[in-house]
């Protein structure tokens, strides 16, 4: 077998040996320097010249061309496979003869025996130039390969991820040179791989022995590479060639569903998803009671740890399970989640963050082992858990950063990740500035009298008719309208049990636009609105939107009452919007980004009647799903994202909507629909908003003054 | 309080500030340069002219004098006691006025009032210059004190622990600067005492926030400052001034018993020593017993390294008890052992060192935490391992290469580790040579007919009369000599019971020269020793030493077969020992160390008429006590020792006796009495031997063939 037996001894070497010039420009050049055959790498461009017999492999690293190999050029792992091009390139200006390659060798043969190689591709480590050649390296031969990600404005993740497989031959022990089996494996790491100050844990001391015998000296190793705290580190050892990968978790640790993706880190695909209920929702719903829990009880920060660790293992079992993997081959896991759950993972009492001045723990970066934290994985598995931000701003709300990168966004962006607490990031590559603000449960349709989380039977949309005032909806579990035929059939087995979110947010948009609810935030009269679902109830007046009475179900109605804990949700929203805006000196933004699952449910247009956001064009309105368990997903699969964003966490300015005087004034503001003081022009091109007002004297139309902190 | 806010600064600007010079010889330089006042510290005399007003310990630091604080100058911590000298000093060329320093502050008043102050002493960080003063720095406001050590010739140990103590002032916690807890408290570590990029463990952060409250961020704090493979870690958090001490552990874990010296890591001090028996016993008292056992039983290997780390926590509870401290403050544990417990104490199974080529698993030295071990110390208390020279040669004799340092002696020095199995190194400061012998268990009283262990009863030394050929001993408990009148009474509740290994060697030792056993190892009868303590015993004679039976005790006599068993033992040790002698290409050693608890007991004279050693001046033959016991302590105490002796295990040659052709003959040679070839001139100048032999022609008189590889 042809194998350079020392390349990383050739690469040092590479400049002597080789001329590396990139396009087609430096063609000239390359031909007047040298006799030996040229090899050109696709798509890269690289190009250098080679002597006769050069494996494309040697070629490739000596180029620094991305071409994966796990055996270091042994035949075994086929992971370098590259497709030689032939003919005429004028591209290039080079022509491919047949004969540019060396035939096809017997490891070859066997390898496509065995496994069969595809039509035209060949292993880079046994092909040898022979002739100007045009070699191509596909995407899965790519070691930093793209991992797909549909989003266009959103940043690419370029696989690179903390740990790595390496194939390795090991020298015996010798007794006139006594030296350590991990001592041997260290210096075959470094020798064959240039892989320096490897070190291992413990329990691969306490296994390796046999590995390596059993191996005839031949294993595979997984080297988590290190990072700012930790030497790179062997993790398994499995004898001979390994055919298997390793993966790692990406975590979103909410606080109300704990949900994880579990990715291979060779290839940067996710196997499985998969989510649970977070333990901790027994001892509080949202956030402020859990630490209100663990001030009452003594033991009450322990339990609630106790129980999101218990909750994560079963997830983790769960995702194992699924995708059909040993869990101890997940040997990296990256956490995102808010400042209260952050601390009730990590077992430290989130007391201080129930009370000014929120100070956290720690706000940065954490590399921990699987075992502090009695995970159910690799033992050591290393653990990443995001920088937060500040006492509100947590881990998740900087995956979202990562994710959404306003920081490298020309545009200014809006980025709001919307939960019972809302993360707002605001900036573009000059500086980017963060809040949070405490929207409460309203957008999840909690504390709305007929609120209901979005499941099946849960109104999702809602629409008033501009003429007749009647209003239609859709329910979650049925494609049709309500005013349409089949509906009825359509959700005979869910029935309509409420109105989630979205559905909230749509029908008091939809009452505003069509003269139902006035700015102030009032439900007018059947006489002053012109709809007869409009009752008076108690000292207001409330909106029927649908009587399930006659079929035992519900009558869903939406009270004045509903209309203000809408008013809050959002007037908190806007207002540490706008907070930034100020603080960062404009007055608009060019895009708005939603983040969080809710952020993908909801109308943009209807968003931004409520006066939810800030004005702009509806295109430049975009969702983008889960982002903290995105920002998640790059953080497992690209290291170098880690300490950017760790960079980036700090570079952040700070604000703190509790101690800053003007974001009172922009909530009284915002608590109008859509707003007291802003103009909303795009808004109101697209949409007339009716300027009438109910107010009759009898009602307090305020709702500034009964300002909470929750989060979610 | 005169306290310099920011002494690092002052550092850094020192040069600016004063002129440091060392020794009078630049007196007249410092004289022309300023008009400030001179300060001249002893012992280290170091001087520099500094301000009016200079706070002592601020002088000491810009100077790099050794001044300890553990409170940075705030006047709590007492540890930078100084006296100051009045008068005339020659010497240094200055006079001392009584107003030198100034005044006795009410810092120094209450603190005298409180705890005391020494008659001249004065706090450092209080006592400011206002004149030309000679300060003397005692011994215990040393950072780096000397920890006493009673042996000249072995190495000094400078206090230079992992682990320090740090009191800080913390910022508050700023909503308009949100930052951690944690990154707050790093920051003050950071400017008040120059120790970067410092992190915690999980269970600081679990515990810190309380901490600094109840300190009102006033916090000592007890960091690890780091190693290869670590930053610098916060271990412990007290609020406030903490008075104690943190601690350290230094193991010498051994086959038969583990070993535990508590040390105190501010002041070097052993606090407590204390033993237990080895749990592993129950699975084999020799080591090869033990790898058998784990090769006979699946989970062998796991059973006996529960064994061990239990028995551990055993012993540091009963020390910790001892002490009177708290265990969770042990923070540091150096543990120093053979290869075989050396795995077993990792977890590691031992197969490999039962066979050929003896492979350790990792020769390397270790850096684990408490929890890796299942340690009842801090959780995360750092574990050091010294590095382990060969498959047959540990940690221990690497400690004891610490503690003895062949590698710093001018001389050629030989060190044996005397135990079941001897480990021998020989060097000087050119090279260090080392391996291991199997000199089995007959020295410790194993395999010896009448042998037992050192024992209250137990016969330790021997002498036989020149003239009447007639025996006396001593037994372990009494003073007297068994023909001493008393002798009886003395020995009344002991009795005599057996011949422990110091007793065993007198003996032969004894027989050879009054001509009972003649140098190839055969006991003469009656006729041939003119000794009736000879008598017929099978094919060979025996030698009776005592006979207790008329008051139903043991008749203690010397067989022919434990004369062999003893000639085996220490043909091995002189084999091992001129092997090494070969190959450092010399005939002679200038000292021999002989290191273990045994080499503490045995007579240089005896053994050297054995030839258990090579021939030396008998005041060159000293014993070290427990060697490798004192380097754990040395590599605990000191952690700059550690890179020191990974440094020189790597540099020894390691030699395996093994695969040594010449071991065999030097073996074979080594089984006379003192030797088949070697002179032995130096002690044959001391010591007329018998030339006689009493081979009838009937015995066997040859042992070399039956070589056993054994280890203890």
């Amino acid at each position: 077998m042809p194998r350079p037996t020392h390349y990383v001894t050739q690469i040092s070497m590479c400049d002597a040996q080789c001329t590396v010039r990139s396009g087609p420009e430096q063609e000239e050049c390359d031909d007047k320097m040298s006799n030996d055959p040229l090899v050109v790498f696709t798509p890269s461009g690289k190009r250098g010249r080679f002597p006769v017999g050069t494996p494309i492999l040697t070629a490739a690293r000596q180029l620094g061309v991305d071409l994966d190999s796990v055996c270091g050029g042994r035949g075994i792992c086929s992971k370098c496979q590259i497709t030689p091009s032939y003919g005429e390139f004028s591209k290039h200006g080079v022509t491919v003869r047949e004969d540019a390659l060396s035939e096809w060798n017997s490891v070859e043969q066997r390898y496509d025996e065995k496994r069969g190689l595809a039509k035209g591709r060949r292993l880079g480590c046994q092909a040898t130039v022979q002739g100007d050649v045009v070699i191509d390296v596909p995407p899965e031969s790519q070691v930093h390969k793209q991992v797909v990600r549909k989003r266009a404005e959103a940043r690419e993740i370029v696989l690179d991820p903390s740990t790595k497989l390496f194939y390795v031959e090991v020298n015996e022990p010798d007794m006139h040179d006594p030296s350590g089996d991990l001592e041997r494996l260290r210096s075959a790491l470094e020798s064959q791989w240039d892989l320096t100050d490897v070190t291992a844990d413990l329990h691969i001391l306490q296994t390796m022995q046999p590995i390596l015998r059993k191996g005839d000296w031949k294993v595979t190793v997984a080297v988590h590479l290190g990072d700012r705290e930790n030497r790179p580190r062997i993790m398994n050892i499995w004898p001979g060639y390994y055919e298997g990968t390793v993966y790692g978790l990406a975590v979103d640790l909410g606080s109300t569903t704990i949900a994880a993706h579990l990715c291979d880190l060779q290839t940067g695909e996710v196997l499985a998803s998969s989510g649970v209920m977070n333990p901790q929702i027994r001892f509080g719903e949202d956030l402020m009671s859990r630490v209100s829990y663990s001030m009452m009880n003594a033991k009450g920060a322990e339990e609630m740890t106790r129980a999101v660790r218990e909750g994560m293992c079963g997830l983790f079992t769960q995702i194992a399970t699924e995708a059909e993997i040993d869990k101890a081959l997940i040997v990296d896991a990256v956490f995102v989640c808010n400042p209260v759950m952050h601390h009730l993972l990590l077992g430290i009492d989130p007391f201080e963050l129930g009370q000014a001045p929120f100070a956290l723990a720690t706000n940065g970066a954490l590399r921990l082992r699987g075992d502090d934290l009695d995970l159910n994985i690799h033992p050591s598995a290393r653990i990443y858990l995001l920088p937060c931000i500040a006492g509100h701003v947590g881990a998740d709300a900087a995956a979202v950063a990562l994710s959404e990168a306003p920081d490298k966004s020309n545009e200014l962006v809006l980025v709001v990740d919307v939960g019972t607490n809302a993360e707002i990031l605001l900036g573009n590559r000059e500086k980017v500035l963060a809040c949070s603000s405490p929207t409460g449960p309203a957008f999840e349709g909690a504390q709305i009298s007929s609120g209901q989380r979005a499941a099946p039977g849960a109104i999702e949309r809602v629409e008033i008719d501009p003429a007749t005032k009647e209003p239609r909806f859709k329910v979650i579990g049925s494609d049709l309208w309500s005013d349409e035929d089949g509906f009825a059939e359509m959700i005979a087995t869910t029935g309509v049990t409420g109105i989630c979110g979205s559905g909230i947010i749509e029908m008091v948009a939809e009452m505003r636009i069509h003269g139902i609810v006035d700015a102030p935030g009032l439900i007018g009269s059947p006489e002053q609105t012109g709809s007869n679902h409009c009752f008076q109830d108690g000292r207001t007046y409330s909106y029927l939107l649908y009587d399930g009475s006659a079929d035992g179900g519900p009558k869903i109605t939406i009270t004045n009452r509903d209309i203000r804990e809408i008013q809050m949700a959002k007037a908190a929203l806007y207002s540490g919007a706008r907070l930034l805006m100020d603080k960062f000196g404009v007055d608009s933004v060019d895009r708005v980004v939603l983040a969080g699952a809710f952020g993908a449910h909801i109308s943009t247009k209807h968003a931004m009647v409520l006066g939810m956001i800030p004005d702009a064009p509806l295109d430049k309105v975009t969702s983008a799903g889960n982002a903290a368990g995105t920002g998640a997903r790059i953080a497992l699969l690209n290291t170098a994202a880690r300490a950017e964003i760790e960079a980036t966490v700090q570079a952040i300015h700070k604000i703190e909507t509790a101690i800053e005087p003007r974001f009172q004034e922009h909530f009284v503001n915002a608590s109008a629909i859509p707003n007291a003081v802003e103009p909303f022009p795009i808004l109101r091109s697209l949409v007339t908003l009716p300027e009438e007002t109910f107010n009759t004297g009898t009602t307090d139309t305020s709702c500034g003054g009964r300002r909470r902190r929750r989060r979610a």
